[in-house]
């Protein structure tokens, strides 16, 4: 293996939204700015949901504006809706994220819609998004798609008619989210098999929790099954609001000593990385950060032990 | 994948050795006997080293003896030297293990030997113990495999030259150990391949540190090599006292549940391991307990999600 591999920072987005604190704008805009020149080509800044709902994502049309400014970054932005859309387009986001969750239960309690009006919604959005003069890039992230704390068991066969639905919906590219941790390696290689086979490469990504310990084993799984781009946070920030306990996102650090090590290049300053978890400490006193690097620090056989 | 896997708790040895307390004989033993009660059928339970040097084992002689009591599991107890090896045998060890350090800065900071003067002391060893009336097991790991603290990286050709030193030794079988927990996952596959190509089936285990967040990715990579035995602690217990920041063992029960997930049983009860670490936190009050399981629960998907 020695391909590249994007890694997408979701930090700013997925971490601090379930933050027990509010980030100032000014640090949050500085910390997306040392990662990206980290190297971090991809970071998710934002959401546009109703402040009311989630009041840390209130500045993401300010935090959109100054970071597309930023050189060699692509800037994403999840929009649950036609109005999410709209917003992201006005601000000047690359591309948005769509939530899509495959269970009936964890839909309802997201975003209050059944999957399949969250499809007729997706449809909705892709079509507006076709018609504006500019180009801004629309993935959908299949959530629950590998277990749900809310209804349980998902079948293989109810993700592949999500994912097919969102095909057919307009969207460029599709991820596979791990939304509450409940992932094993296994099912991993299975689904990614699977959904492969009925939407081809339009599957692009997984977006892991590392709520059981799990997750950087499920990312060896997605990686050896071709899958060449993955979500995390920096410091694992992050968590799901359904998923009590959930321990937030695969460590960006973490995984980035992992691919690099196996030959597989992220583009990235490990130690820069690193670094930028002092601005997160400085913007979130009190969070817990997660991370072996950021704990025991580089290893002196990085990059060097093959 | 339907094969059994032994997972082998090294909690009480390689976690309570380092911990900043030290817990009581009576709780020490309760706990060993609640880990073999959820089904761990091996258990190291202590270390057979000056009490000096490490006080927390200063009661190995009678947990040894407590436990080799207990119905159907297998009793380890780390042992350094012929007098450690002595000490095992004379209060009813089934099997020593016998750390043997790769890279020469590890083993004369840990053993105050170069890795040949351990490699001729496990022959005294294996000469000594094949000469007792009762049968008990001999086992070497092979610390440092992936890569030191001291000395950086480790070459595969040494590794290979110890664990070849070893099976001429005399042992019954060896294991890989990530002692400081450098390893990546390319890592395992190839040392497991390059060893094993040498020494065959003597092969049979891997010591894994969770120090980078890669321990359960590590461990895949080993099960996919057909590895079939581990060393793992409850809560991830443990570290290095030359790996600063080292973050301990790789979690018993997240192993158990990603083996389990996936098919390979381990013959434990999840609830019951889980349950166990209230007698670890009460024997330990103030140590910190790690894992995923042990902070969310069991998914509910557990054994459910192909």
């Amino acid at each position: 293996m020695s391909e590249q591999v994007m890694v997408t920072e979701v930090g700013p987005r997925d971490g601090l939204q379930i933050a027990a604190g509010r980030m100032p704008t000014p640090v949050k805009i500085r910390w997306i700015a040392a990662m990206a020149a980290a190297g971090l080509r991809e970071i998710e800044v934002g959401s546009f949901v109703p402040p009311r709902v989630v009041p840390q994502m209130a500045d993401t049309a300010e935090v959109v504006r100054a970071t597309v400014a930023l050189p060699s970054v692509t800037v994403l932005a999840l929009a649950p809706n036609l109005r999410g859309a709209q917003d992201a387009y006005a601000n000047g986001a690359h591309r948005i994220v769509i939530p899509v969750s495959v269970s009936e239960g964890h839909s309802r309690a997201n975003l209050n819609r059944t999957p399949a009006e969250q499809i007729a919604e997706v449809a909705r959005m892709a079509e507006w998004v076709r018609a504006q003069p500019r180009a801004m890039g629309i993935e959908a992230a299949c959530s629950t798609a590998f277990g749900c704390s809310i209804d349980g068991v998902v079948a293989p066969a109810a993700v592949v008619a999500v994912a097919e639905g969102l095909v057919a919906a307009g969207v460029d590219s599709l991820a596979l989210a791990d939304t509450v941790g409940y992932a094993h390696p296994a099912q991993i290689r299975t689904l990614v098999r699977t959904v492969r086979a009925a939407v081809g490469e339009k599957l692009v990504r997984l977006h892991l929790h590392d709520t059981m310990g799990l997750g950087l084993a499920n990312a060896l799984a997605g990686v050896e099954e071709g899958i060449r781009q993955f979500d995390s946070a920096l410091a694992g920030l992050g968590g799901c609001p359904f998923a009590p306990g959930a321990s937030g996102n695969i460590v960006t650090e973490d995984l980035v000593f992992m691919l690099e090590s196996m030959g597989l290049p992220t583009g990235t300053d490990l130690g820069a990385l690193i670094a930028a978890r002092a601005i997160l400490a400085e913007g979130l006193p009190g969070e817990t950060l997660r991370g072996g690097l950021g704990r025991a620090g580089i290893p002196r056989t990085y990059r060097l032990a093959a």
